[in-house]
């Protein structure tokens, strides 16, 4: 795959990760116009901390992105920071650049400090092998857990001319409400100012990561960044270049849910009917972070009570008597009570690889929509033992 | 075992499940004194309903309790109601009693109305059998997916007389936050009104069966009865007895939690120096029910970077730089800061059966206790086909 006019990229190994490639590296062949969205959680990891400086500082732009695998870099005090600072340093001075247009990003154990030697001495090496059909490569050298790597592309018209899109994502685990890290880095030779970038990210993330991850519950290390080269040389209404953007960060989104640990069917589900938006999040997020919603999910099995028990505690208001529950074609509760169904045709809609629920609770105009994966042995064999 | 003066109990097979007693009946020979706490899940079993209302028109009296095991019979609409009022009229006029005497408890799979005419056509049998021993039967009949069965015992004193308080409770489940149905059944021979028995089963329950599971995180029916025959005739100060019911409460509780479905481990956690109960319970929440520190406790891991990930978005307020850890006798975080410490002695706390950690937020006076289970492959074979 070939990256957006205006950036190379590469991926190699630091030695962090035992024989894999753990070192992905992006470059803006010109400083790049950025914008970036960070993880709300308090404690946020040494790299997440420095960038957030960085793009300040340097007013949304960014030369190059340093990313690792293997170590998170997070929970790692003064210790942690002065390592990804000495990283920061070096990358500067090999890519001849101000310090804060370097954007840093790592996924992997918390509480560890990041090896920067390691990083350090492999730099040249990943400048070296800087090339723009580098995506592949990087797109490796950034996963963990992950069962492959995730690209997705789009294209836009702007201007009367065609540009591209193109994102780069890593990302795995149940996702609600323990996100394994999720990095996002979406590239496009679009000509569009840091602000305007800033607001049409916010509008792809709210409807694309933001429907797998619930307000808050973020890992130490989350970023999603947004880079704009310019190369287009072209200017104009920017609704295509954002349903392009919106496109490829849905498919990254998906990507990183169906690749949940273990996963191996995702529910689409949808609440309606709540009466405030902080309803419909309280209860979809009680559903699709259920143990056992997710269990009986696993199992293809139409275990729907476990559904509305979850809700019932969800702390969303609503009245148990209008309550209504479908899965695809096939409508289970009505108005709080069952209705008669088949039961073969509730298990053929739980054994599909997509299982949409729709969750109606009859007492607003409030809804949203959240992806969920189901929970198998995989993802206990995984998280058991993820450090030995 | 024998339970208290004026009590018999018995527990048979009404064929609900497959091949196991599945019908517990717990008949006081004068109508007891009794107090009760119930789910505040939104949507409450039938027979939660019905025994809350009861249990106010009968000012606090019940003759019987009819517990059956294989069916929750919850959110069954009005023919699940209908069928626990069958049941209800039929058990008041073998025992001779008013039907708001009679007290319904169900657990078991949701969505399915309760088979009333096996149980009717059982109950005979189940009076028949009644008897002072009969406790241990009934202990094995209110059981679904709990490994064996739990009771627990103590001795008071009042009045210069030796009374007696025993407990007999079902429940296992990743307790957190999808409680299995937790049903525990606590009698005594004191001589205690309503009105005292129901606020020390407050105070009991605050320390026992709310420290496994956090406000709101209950299923469908949950419920938790204490009976008093008065047969002891004795009144006084009622502190030993307080004393006794809390510890029966609190074995019962931890019974509950280390028979967590697949549990082989038990996590003992304090957050301290929270501003608020309200921010200490949603650390303890967070943590305690995160998926990723659960399955680190399964593999006797001590992936300590998982609790603080879950502290930060968990919703409590702290500061990161003041956040200290500990598990068992080794200082892991201090101040926000990873400590030095051997690895060996941290793994050697995680692979105890009891890992007592504590989370020390450094911002104020509120703490909490919650016991919490470990995530393991047991727990995903039960789970994902508990219905088949």
């Amino acid at each position: 795959m070939k990256l957006p006019k205006g950036f190379v990229a590469s991926g190699v190994r630091a030695g962090i990760r035992k024989k894999r490639p753990d070192l992905g590296l992006i470059v803006a062949e010109e400083t790049a116009n950025a914008a970036a969205v960070f993880t709300k959680n308090l404690f946020q990891a040494a790299p997440v901390v420095l960038s957030k400086i960085a793009m300040k500082k340097s007013r949304g732009r960014v030369k190059a992105v340093v990313v690792n695998a293997g170590c998170a870099n997070a929970v790692t005090g003064t210790e942690g920071t002065n390592a990804a600072k000495r990283v920061r340093t070096r990358a500067a001075e090999l890519l001849k650049c101000a310090e804060e247009e370097i954007f840093l990003a790592s996924t992997g154990v918390i509480g560890v400090v990041l090896p920067d030697k390691k990083v350090i001495e492999t730099l040249p090496d990943a400048i070296t092998r800087l090339s723009p059909g580098g995506g592949d490569a990087f797109s490796q050298a950034i996963l963990t857990t992950d069962v492959g790597p995730k690209v997705a592309q789009a294209t836009y018209t702007m201007g009367g001319k065609r540009g591209r899109v193109v994102g780069i994502a890593k990302g795995a685990g149940m996702i609600h409400p323990n996100m394994a890290t999720m990095l996002a880095f979406v590239m496009t030779d679009a000509n569009v100012a840091p602000a305007a970038l800033q607001s049409s990210l916010k509008t792809a993330v709210d409807q694309s990561f933001n429907a797998i991850s619930v307000d808050g519950d973020t890992s130490t290390n989350d970023t999603v960044l947004l880079l704009a080269s310019g190369k287009l040389e072209a200017s104009g209404d920017l609704t295509d270049f954002q349903r392009a953007l919106n496109t490829v960060c849905r498919q990254l989104a998906w990507m990183i849910v169906r690749d949940g640990e273990g996963a191996t069917r995702v529910m689409e589900l949808e609440v309606r009917g709540a009466r405030s938006d902080r309803d419909a999040r309280a209860a979809a997020h009680a559903v699709a972070t259920s143990p056992l919603v997710k269990t009986a999910l696993h199992g293809g099995d139409p275990n729907w009570g476990r559904i509305l028990a979850a809700l019932g505690r969800s702390g969303a208001r609503f009245s148990a008597k209008r309550v209504s529950l479908s899965a695809g074609p096939v409508t289970l509760v009505t108005n709080g009570e069952p209705v008669a169904y088949r039961e073969k045709d509730a298990a053929k809609v739980f054994a599909r690889e997509r299982v949409p629920i729709v969750l109606d609770l009859g007492g607003g105009p409030a809804s949203t929509v959240v992806l969920s994966s189901d929970l198998g042995h995989d993802y206990v064999s995984l998280n058991a033992d993820y450090r030995s």
